[in-house]
């Protein structure tokens, strides 16, 4: 199977686990139902849901229902990008190539489908079938990767408080290690502890994580200098606008696109624990740094 | 002990709980954890913790660490009031009689702050103390209680799409069982849960903890009506003034009044199984329903 392939059948699966877990829009309240929907499947790449997968097949030869706790990183992720995106925040209209949910079905619901998809995540992580010490430990795992210490909220504060601010190499990457880093970092961790990995494997797991959290970070930056808003499905150039820190203001392009590419032969080099089970981890470090959108 | 004496012991463990667990305002980003425990220590009355400790209290003799778990029913509270008073939502100013928390740290804070508490929630109940079969028993309850589906959130969906429609009493009875039913009947049932309450406990336990929801209610509505902004520290009339399908507009004050005697009653007789350590809770029922804000 190519990359190509793996990943699309890695997408199928996880949007089948999120149609079974997010309640159908003829469910009461319809409304929210419907809110949480539109977003979740407005066309997003998976890029969590397949790493967690991907980390829990280089531990254990079949994870199976790694779907169900897979999908949970996307309900995070796509709450933060609802909460993110209303005028309070980053006051953007265009999101996944689609207006924004806040644009489709007001501030208020879009404030509740967000909270609800936080909710869900971690109602489904208590429901699916898991033993009860990892699934205690999965939850422990998101709901810290999510808050504000080191994690993805209080990554958020400080990137709208740092709007503005002199582009500083330390405080940028606060900023990532928390804003974004911390949620990659645990897609790959929660991977390995739902299929049982061993110290040393969540260790390499985690590196794996970080260098490739990072990696993804530099080429999003990068990525919204270079494309346009409709290669992206999202307003291009933002970053530049609001004067965020980013990888290209700190650091320029060209030195920007090295790093990424320091960070994704890093990301190799953790995973040297693993054995050719680890190759579509290999591979996906590969894709996020040379994708184009 | 009499019951003010027992409240107040039992809100100073539940508030050195909440301490320990939410990040202190020295932690970065301080503006977050400042944020979060302005509305946290604004003096809430602490009722849903004060239930859950008192259920577990009926069960066993002595609930070691109960005040872990009774914290989370707050930080989901307090999460929900912050976001129910954003300028989108209720639009409220006042709140446990002080600035509501957008208008201290403004919308996007206020939003962030929201979303931390509900995260916290999850990672205290998967970071105490306590068997990890009941862990996850308790995460599925709270998630379940605070979600779309017959729980909060859905509560509060229905609760705004309600407004200006004809007052009617099946409409009313299902905003309130889902918007502050249900994660009043989840504070009960986690007390059980937590002190390995039996089947036929956890029943009870619901039971009362629906009629004293229900009790609660319709006592709070009433009080809306009765009562001046300062008694209540929160804006009063705001239910009439947006057109809020409640209990007196419904029913009338007179017949409100006794409805909530009634469920009184009714939460009384749910506790005939148990003995003597239920006292507590009938004893709660009676303050929740005679109290004059």
């Amino acid at each position: 199977m190519t990359l190509t392939e793996y990943v699309a059948r890695q997408q199928a699966r996880v949007d089948r686990a999120l149609d079974r877990w997010v309640p159908p829009e003829s469910t009461l309240p319809n409304s929210i139902h419907k809110a949480m929907r539109y977003s979740l499947f407005a066309g997003g790449k998976r890029i969590r849901p397949i790493l967690c997968m991907a980390a829990a097949e280089a531990v254990s030869d079949s994870p199976i229902g790694i779907e169900n706790c897979a999908s949970t990183l996307e309900l995070i992720h796509t709450y933060s990008l609802i909460h993110d995106d209303l005028p309070a925040l980053d006051n953007d209209d265009l999101r996944r190539g689609v207006p924004t949910c806040h644009k489709v079905f007001g501030d208020a619901m879009a404030i509740l489908a967000g909270d609800a998809l936080l909710t869900l995540a971690f109602q489904v992580l208590a429901q699916m079938e898991c033993p009860p010490d990892r699934q205690v430990a999965l939850i422990a795992e998101l709901s810290t990767a999510s808050g504000t210490v080191n994690g993805m909220i209080g990554g958020q504060v400080c990137d709208i408080e740092g709007e503005g601010q002199h582009p500083d190499a330390a405080l940028l990457e606060a900023i990532h290690r928390a804003k974004t880093g911390a949620l990659l970092r645990a897609s790959l961790r929660m991977g390995g502890i739902y299929a049982g990995a061993d110290k040393e494997e969540l260790r390499a797991l985690s590196c794996y994580g970080e260098h490739t959290g990072l990696a993804f970070q530099i080429v999003d930056d990068v990525l919204d200098v270079e494309q346009s808003s409709e290669a992206l499905g999202k307003t291009a150039g933002k970053d530049a606008q609001q004067q965020k820190i980013t990888f290209p203001a700190v650091y320029g392009l060209e030195r920007s696109r090295e790093m990424a590419e320091e960070e994704r032969l890093a990301a190799h080099l953790a995973l040297s624990p693993f054995d050719e089970r680890a190759e579509r981890l290999r591979e996906l470090a590969d894709f996020i740094v040379h994708r184009r959108a």
